[in-house]
């Protein structure tokens, strides 16, 4: 076998089955191939760019009023301050996975001195059990839908009704991670606004399954949005010209938030063949969305030797990187969009079985 | 006379003699008309897109490390906080017309509890005495170059000198709010480098005197630079992808750094043709950069008309705007840079001519 790097040779694959495509250049000139040359820049949150999108966002998700953040990291953040300010208790709630927890360098604790209830083990997503046996006083809860870092997990949606109204009887602000909220509406069969419904506050990611350049949306009542609008300009978030962002989310936006379903269901077949490999499982078996994880109970160096061969031998790009767990066991992230429809069927199922030969070939005990 | 709104009228106008011309996505469409399609995003802060261009900055500004941020009030509140931690002192001076103590919506003080001790009177730039003057420990100085709100002044670049050996025998960081700091250079007869030699630490803006899209540098030592990234994420600054400002503010860079003495050239020039005109002065008399302020010791609604006037006789812009002082006085500000090389000069007297005629005719005592 030959020893290729699993990224180089997934660089050199004829066809990947996640994603869009490549985050290049190209993505940001088609969005504005169609973009009039003399459409005016919005400035400092004000315009017809950024006014318009903002008032479009917020009509889709059921809310009062949204405004446009160049990050989730910024937007989430605030929400949750403003949540805390208002009732006064510096507390929020929320999974031990959660986007805040692990990847923002511990920015709710460093700028806002926001203490985080961790709620549900961190394997699993939180259930309303773990809502009722909060011991302590929280301004706000943060669910995330669906739960990213266990393989995109979701509670059923009466477990979101019935936590949300316990958090509206018992006066805690409901906020929703919804960076991939339009990814799970297939499986929950609702539209964004029956989700948003249930929560005080939204917040909608622009480069996941929309696959923008960057930014996000928060969403919420019109005093909410009024302060996090100072928040905005505070954190230095209320930029002189957001439109790269804003055109790009809304081009991207109209042209994939229909394809969800069908996201959704390439996810499905795509977990199903996985599945069907030696020594290969996803989390979940079946995917709620356009994304699972793909786990290996064998050392990541091994592992990594079998996926780049079926690279190299097949065309068919699986994943440019592993992930450890331990030392016995790694996995990688999938999520569908725009690729997997193009890969033709036939080299996708031979593909697969050759995995299969591979992972046996070299995990199975003699 | 016709009441023509100043912003109608000065947007009808054939000529604009201040800045580079419109903010619109023409902007954004030149700096990627040469760019190859399939260059790759930069990556959460990582990538050849943001790394060179971090290195460049770098070695233009003299200091071992550079970061890319979307904003300068989130570089300076955390090039600020990073000195705050280092001495323990909670306390920073600047001048009080600072964009931190007027643009930012107390961003400094809220997420940092740190305290801002004014410097100086308000209507003139810090001097050393200032410095010395100073009665309580503060961590940090931040120095703007040109005092923006005051017209872009300037302290003596032997007074940059004497600050910076007063700081740095006395522990003290200082700081550059160099957001128009190459607008200053031709005046100072000085490299970048060699002003920023005098500052611990420097930001630079480049939709200034660069007529970027959006998007700031801050240079500093290694450490420094370390701590500014972990920063960077807490505040949701380290976004996915931040090329579309990267690569628009190297194309206008390259296109403008070198311009500065032209623009300067243009504010003296502009400057004497306002100061010639009956009840207008600038500020400062003998611009310092590429910017100046007019003023007028006339009620706004009255000058509006005059300025519309002038507007719609002449085709010349001279600007869409204007700011209340007082019920007797206002002003508008100018910022020099491409537009001004292309108006026909006979224009530009025919223009002051006729403002000057309009002044008289409307402000003279009779």
């Amino acid at each position: 076998m030959i020893q290729t790097s699993l990224k180089e040779s997934f660089k050199k694959s004829n066809y990947q089955l996640a994603g869009h495509g490549k985050r290049n250049i190209h993505v940001l000139k088609e969005a504005f191939q169609a973009v009039d040359e003399n459409l005016e820049s919005d400035l400092y949150g004000e315009g017809k760019v950024i006014e318009e999108f903002q008032e479009k966002m917020a009509s889709i998700l059921g809310k009062e009023e949204a405004v446009f953040f160049p990050s989730g990291t910024m937007a989430q953040q605030i929400a949750l301050r403003i949540w805390c300010d208002e009732k006064g208790i510096r507390k929020v709630a929320y999974h031990p996975l959660s986007h805040l927890e692990i990847h923002e360098e511990d920015g709710l604790k460093e700028i806002h001195k926001i203490e985080s209830i961790l709620l549900a083990d961190k394997n699993r997503v939180i259930e309303l059990e773990d809502v009722l046996n909060l011991r302590e006083p929280v301004s706000s809860i943060l669910l995330e839908l669906p739960q990213r870092e266990i393989g995109g997990q979701l509670p059923s949606f009466d477990t979101l009704e019935q936590i949300s109204a316990y958090c509206q009887e018992n006066g805690i602000r409901l906020h929703l991670d919804g960076a991939r909220l339009l990814e799970v509406l297939p499986y929950y069969q609702k539209s964004a606004a029956e989700v948003c419904a249930l929560f005080d506050s939204v917040y909608l990611s622009f480069y996941k399954g929309i696959g923008g350049i960057a930014g996000a949306i928060l969403a919420g009542d019109k005093e909410f949005i009024q302060q996090s609008k100072v928040w905005k300009r505070r954190y230095g978030g209320d930029l002189i010209g957001l439109y790269p962002y804003i055109l790009s989310a809304d081009y991207y936006f109209d042209r994939r938030a229909h394809k969800m379903e069908q996201y959704y269901q390439s996810a499905k077949e795509l977990a199903h063949l996985y599945n069907s490999c030696h020594g290969i499982s996803t989390l979940p078996i079946d995917p709620v969305s356009n994304m699972f994880h793909v786990h290996f109970q064998q050392p990541k160096d091994q592992v990594e030797l079998v996926l780049a061969e079926v690279h190299r031998q097949t065309g068919i790009g699986l994943t440019s990187y592993l992930k450890e767990i331990d030392e016995k066991s790694c996995y990688f992230e999938v999520s569908l969009g725009d690729l997997y429809a193009d890969v033709p069927n036939e080299l996708v199922q031979v593909a697969f079985k050759r995995l299969n030969e591979l992972m046996k070939q070299h995990f199975l005990p003699l």
